[in-house]
């Protein structure tokens, strides 16, 4: 272990005040609740867990008892899982020395296969404050098909399990909802409670202002979207392209140019609200690069989502038109006129990367696109037939994605897991199933947050996947009326062409609160 | 500017105790000395600077007085560039309040030019401790042609500067060491100083531990690398190539590699002593993904340095010969049968580059080349022809450069510049010129630093630039027989299959000592 690894084994996050005795926390339900959308489908596909109350704390006095209760991470990492699991286990020891944890290996599939390890204090206690899901791994496996289900449901009942906690994204949650709404449908004893994970942060919502992982993530892009910019001010030479990690929704990006004034951010549901062509977008980046280069500023920071590809309709078209042709066997030449002046309008090497790169299915593989190559080089041939330009264009590309969801947690991460783990346990010991654990008022000192219990099928909506309609949280993209896009909306025009780059610096552990404790951006907007 | 970066204007940089009290320090020759190879030549070359001795201090007491003296930062961003400048301004102004210092704009383009800024305490007082060469800027322009130094030597004149203090890597040193013999030669006073600066870490010596900006630059890498190898270790599932930013050596790659323990790091000072083939190179790689996935372990994390291509002979000539012919305007089918074989043998993406990407002079653009895809491809179609080989194969590639040139540097090369800038100052004051500036035993505590003064002509031979044999500062390979080589080697094969990552983590400021006060694991080896 690093010095750095170490000394963070030893820091002691603050939990909220409700939490620090256990022995008298129980929840009281609130009125029962809907679904985000599609209430009656919802209901018919939860009719056990659907509609039950929204959960806040009361104060009463809760019989010490043991509990056996398993813990699974599930999909893309984010840093603060080991917190959660470590919160998970101090809760559960507080309740009664003779509770167990029990961690599944690498994913859902540990469940379906029955797959899992012990979880003692020796073993965490090298993985508090640690990044990475390396304590048990993660995986992308989903307890899909009817065998899936029923060899899961025979492991929990097998190790006769009090709760099970899903760490996961929105998919994972319903996931975990679907596994509640069986273990009543068979009288079995277990709970299951999600808890909110992905760098991504689109899994929040009225009571969840924000999921684990983000923070870090979008701290360690933005210490180096900040050096990369002081390097740009610095050598006045290069424009840097900078793609960020963030499946479909724009939050990251958000978050990184609030906290770094990149000269140009595009936020994906903006690009869709406005119906923007890829020509629409490369003129947008060409006026910016024409504008700066025309005052000698031949350098800039631009940062693109990576879901930005398929936030413009005719791309979306285009990818949509290109699945079912390849699936057919069929070539591009197949395309409507339409989508093929869109396949036309692509660089060469996008077009090669469209017709090769192909996932299992055979679908395009949109997160493989290269979306920075894309409109760097059409600015390229844009700015080249404009004699009004007098500067000079010299992009570099940067992917951030696989560095910052794995890093040590901030203090934020730190402290949120831990406080959401320990929710996540006095749920289950109070008997509630198909919750997801909350800890809402972020942006206050962590003593003054506060805990809730949200029911996962009233945050579900009907979508289609794999073209059936299914039942999934609504994925939370950013709201062009949000605080934090007006926010960056306010300054954007300024950040363009004077450079009000701001350098974040890495990620601090230790010393001063105000730089120590920071919150996401998004949520101070 | 964000609290970290005002927070870090207030870091006091501890002084070796020799720079407490600069009115009683000067400097004592130890004796005549001679340049690194080809004596007659250099002696030739530089009548005046030749053979000066090597300075250390005294303690004899100096009478005060003023000095006006010009800085310039020339070629990349180093994190510390503006500790130099306030270490050099603090100690002017130590001598006599009186003192002035003038910053050349853009690097030495400014001294030709004549474009200029006086540096105030009010200026200086928002760049202490901060990333980025933005004060005065930075360029890659050579004082080179007689009109340059024509131009140069006037500007000098006109503004009659006691001394310049020149901020570069191992070029800029040497252009500063023909100002030097220039200056001498006219009978003019300014006196030139160098400042060993390079995050490649190719300008040490006997008496320069190490350039500043290196420590920086690999720290915020291997944050980076610690956080990937972190992730593919909880993901399971990809391995990560990652080129590390070094025009040449691969100081940076072995630096990073003895902080965060990865399972195959290639030295390209290693691979040319060998002679290895690309067919070599690919088949080592493939060898330890063959092993790692047949048990099981389908991650890895692989680095690579930026110079590593030049390094493998056969890619070498067929540079070289692609060079030739290019310029020639014949294409790739005139090579000569060997250096075709080596063409063939390329991935057609990179055969592409090479044919493409010609640098202003119709060169093959080296550090465009991108080696990690060269080798990723490779090494794919080797696995795939192994029928030995059970697990999976999915690479992810990398590139870290700019990340770590501009960023807040460390608290070791914060103080290291600081001091650096001091001891420019002592030289000047003290009448010296050619001359680099040294703080050395890097190791110990900063107080206990020692100053001296380096003839740059001691550190000169000839080497071929542009066909031309040039007088220049020897760079400063990987020394297979160094400690830190002999490090990495003891431990590697440990490193390849099991897994030893180490997690460095951001870079830290404030706290235990033992965390923020690191220096370069090189230095430690």
């Amino acid at each position: 272990m690093t010095p750095l690894q170490k000394h963070r084994l030893k820091y002691q996050p603050k939990l909220p005040k409700i939490l620090e005795d256990l022995d008298h926390v129980t929840f009281k339900g609130n009125g029962a609740t809907t679904s985000a959308q599609h209430e009656k489908e919802i209901e018919q596909l939860f009719p056990k867990t659907f509609g039950r109350p929204l959960l806040t704390p009361t104060s009463d006095e809760v019989p010490k008892k043991g509990l056996k209760i398993g813990v699974v991470l599930s999909g893309g990492q984010a840093a603060g899982g080991h917190n959660v699991i470590t919160g998970l286990f101090d809760a559960l020891k507080k309740f009664h020395h003779e509770s167990q944890l029990i961690g599944f290996l690498n994913g859902p599939s540990g469940i379906i296969e029955g797959e899992s390890l012990n979880l003692s204090e020796d073993l965490l206690s090298n993985y508090r404050n640690q990044g990475g899901f390396d304590l048990i791994g993660s995986g992308r496996t989903k307890i899909e098909t009817d065998e899936q289900l029923e060899k899961s449901l025979a492991v929990l009942d097998k190790l006769q399990l009090d709760g099970l906690v899903v760490i996961g994204g929105d998919d994972s949650n319903t996931n975990g909802a679907v596994l509640a709404e069986a273990c009543l449908a068979r009288g079995q004893k277990t709970k299951i409670i999600g808890v909110p994970k992905t760098i991504d942060g689109d899994l929040k919502n009225k009571y969840v202002d924000i999921s684990f992982g983000f923070h870090t993530a979008a701290s360690t892009y933005s210490e180096m979207i900040g050096n990369i910019a002081r390097d740009a001010a610095s050598a006045k030479k290069y424009t840097h392209f900078i793609k960020l990690m963030g499946r479909s929704a724009s939050h990251i990006a958000l978050e990184c140019a609030l906290s770094t004034h990149p000269n140009l951010c595009l936020i994906g549901e903006e690009v869709a609200e406005k119906k923007m062509t890829l020509k629409d977008v490369t003129n947008q980046i060409a006026d910016l690069i024409e504008k700066r280069g025309n005052k000698g500023k031949n350098y800039g920071v631009i940062l693109i989502p990576e879901g930005l590809i398929e936030f413009i309709p005719e791309m979306k078209i285009l990818i949509s038109e290109l699945n079912t042709l390849l699936a057919k066997g069929k070539d591009e030449t197949a395309l409507s006129p339409e989508a093929k002046a869109t396949f036309d309008f692509l660089p060469q090497e996008i077009r090669k990367q469209l017709l090769l790169d192909r996932d299992p299915h055979g679908n395009v593989q949109v997160s493989h696109i290269q979306t920075d190559l894309l409109f760097s080089t059409k600015v390229k041939e844009e700015l080249k037939g404009r004699s009004s330009f007098k500067g000079k264009f010299s992009p570099v590309h940067h992917f951030f994605g696989y560095e910052g969801r794995a890093g040590l947690p901030t203090n934020f991460d730190a402290t949120y897991c831990y406080a959401l783990g320990h929710v996540a346990a006095l749920l289950i010991r109070d008997g509630h199933t198909g919750y997801m654990s909350a800890v809402r008022h972020l942006t206050k000192p962590s003593e003054e947050w506060e805990i809730c219990g949200i029911p996962i099928t009233s945050l579900m909506n009907l979508e289609i996947r794999k073209g059936k309609e299914k039942p999934v949280i609504r994925k939370a993209l950013v709201d062009l009326s949000s605080a934090p896009f007006k926010a960056f909306a306010r300054n954007r025009d300024k950040w363009s062409v004077e450079d009000h780059y701001a350098f974040p610096g890495p990620i601090q552990f230790d010393g001063d609160p105000a730089i120590t404790d920071q919150v996401p951006h998004s949520l101070l907007a």
